[in-house]
């Protein structure tokens, strides 16, 4: 069985790195969201690939879930002082990650290639593939006018109300060349916020087009638990989208493709709603504080991906 | 008096800091060589505008002459780990620098505009501004092909074997339009690098239009001390381009517009010679390892100034 990963950020990292623990390299790939990328102060910035980079690697930040252990901040502290845009934290070390990126890039290397090539550097073995090397950029309709993703995020701190949400350039990106989906039985979407890390996935049309195949098993892990999300701004989001913040929304959600869904040992009443719309439904420990319940819930999820077929 | 002093990096850069401690804010303006510039990981780098804002700063390394004093290194030792180009040693608070200018400059601003905002948020009073708004291009002809400025200085170490150089742009380039050359009467050639770091900025034709103007004073203080360059690659490049490394051949390197000459007290005999050529000149220290030693001849430089006409 090889299984494709589909995952954004920091809540979709603990998952993957269960599946890498799991899983060899060559059984699963990580097709990461690229619609937070944005450049700044001159340089390409991925937050999700450099979030599973650094998880994969075994270097990342325990307590942010995001940027590096032991990390030092002498460049943000810098630039706040000259009156700079520092906004968006930049750690010494993970700031040298970003400027090879921009590098690779400038040499005419793809955002593949250059993920690979960092990877590589971090002795990381398996695979992250960029949804697309095409340009995806989620863009936030909201109550102050349309904001870039970082600047939704990280300068604004998720504050202003979103009206909707867009995928600029989703539908013209060619899903990344390098993903070779007749080998994939299984596709995972990790609990990452379904509407800012993984639509900007799914928006690419021949990713959707091949997780409607009928041969295909398609399980998602809700990100809510208890009726709400564990991080980030999910919760917000969903109630200004005018959304219930529970399990059987985010099913509805992947509906028109899903296998199977596994919810929150604390959810279990959910699944009954669930399996009502056609879809598999399980419970199991989703709350992933230490290596041991990533693993686990990786072993879970993939046990029931297992039993599943469309 | 209004002073225009023209200047590189490091050498001339001492000169520059005496001048401003002995000259008001509206006595001096620094017009600084940019043909070191160059675009590195996405950024925008200066050296000799930024060598010279950290001198006036009084925040340069005073051990190296450039960078600032107790600089961090986390980023360009995690570059090297990841195996990115980290040929070019940034500080973890100088790349704060570049990073803000590089963001001032996508914002629209120009070179001038960034400088004067990073030398205001460092709290530097006297102007500095780089020779040209327009892009110059330092770029070396040598025995390994020809290679810009920076490749060549810091990339190969000033290895090759120089047989030109050129000043890309230079021919197109428009003065620094902030400079008011009506309200100057007396130019000071810092003691730079003739070829690398003063010519990038004499190339530019409104200028050398200038310089040659019967009412102005050009006054050149030599880099040249016993035969040889106190520092940089001078001694090297002269010997490579066939001239002897003295004086004389600077004096005649700016002899078309050149009024008065300081050569160092050691070479107090190098005068007579000179003055054979219509060039006025006296000798002083030039040895600037402490700042009363470069306040002193800055004093020298601006009374020998005094008593130059054309």
């Amino acid at each position: 069985m090889r299984v494709l990963a589909i995952t954004g950020g920091v809540g979709g990292a603990k998952l993957a790195v269960g599946l890498a623990k799991v899983l060899q390299s060559n059984e699963v790939v990580f097709l990461v969201n690229t619609g937070d990328d944005f450049r700044h102060l001159g340089l390409h910035i991925s937050p999700d690939l450099d979030t599973l980079t650094y998880s994969l690697a075994n270097i990342s930040c325990p307590a942010k879930g995001w940027g590096r252990r032991d990390e030092s901040w002498t460049f943000v502290k810098t630039l706040q002082d000259l009156g700079g845009p520092s906004w968006f934290q930049l750690g010494d070390q993970d700031l040298a990650l970003h400027a090879y990126r921009t590098q690779l890039l400038t040499e005419g290397r793809s955002l593949t290639e250059a993920t690979q090539v960092i990877a590589e550097a971090l002795d990381v073995k398996h695979s992250i593939l960029p949804a697309s090397d095409d340009p995806v950029a989620t863009t936030v309709e909201s109550d102050i006018g349309e904001l870039s993703f970082q600047h939704y995020f990280v300068k604004h701190q998720c504050r202003p109300k979103v009206q909707g949400i867009r995928y600029v350039g989703a539908d013209r990106a060619r899903l990344n060349l390098r993903l070779d989906l007749a080998t994939i039985s299984l596709v995972v979407i990790c609990p990452s916020n379904p509407y800012l890390s993984v639509d900007p996935i799914l928006a690419i049309p021949d990713l959707r087009k091949f997780l409607r195949k009928p041969n295909v098993a398609v399980l998602a892990v809700s990100p809510i638990v208890r009726g709400r999300a564990l991080k980030g701004p999910t919760t917000k989001i969903m109630t200004e989208l005018g959304y219930n913040v529970d399990n059987e929304t985010i099913a509805l959600h992947y509906a028109d493709f899903l296998t199977g869904f596994i919810v929150d040992g604390a959810d279990a009443t959910d699944c009954d709603p669930i399996q009502e719309l056609g879809i598999k439904c399980i419970a199991r420990n989703t709350v992933m504080h230490t290596t041991e319940a990533r693993v686990q819930l990786a072993r879970d999820t993939l046990d029931f991906g297992a039993t599943l077929s469309k």
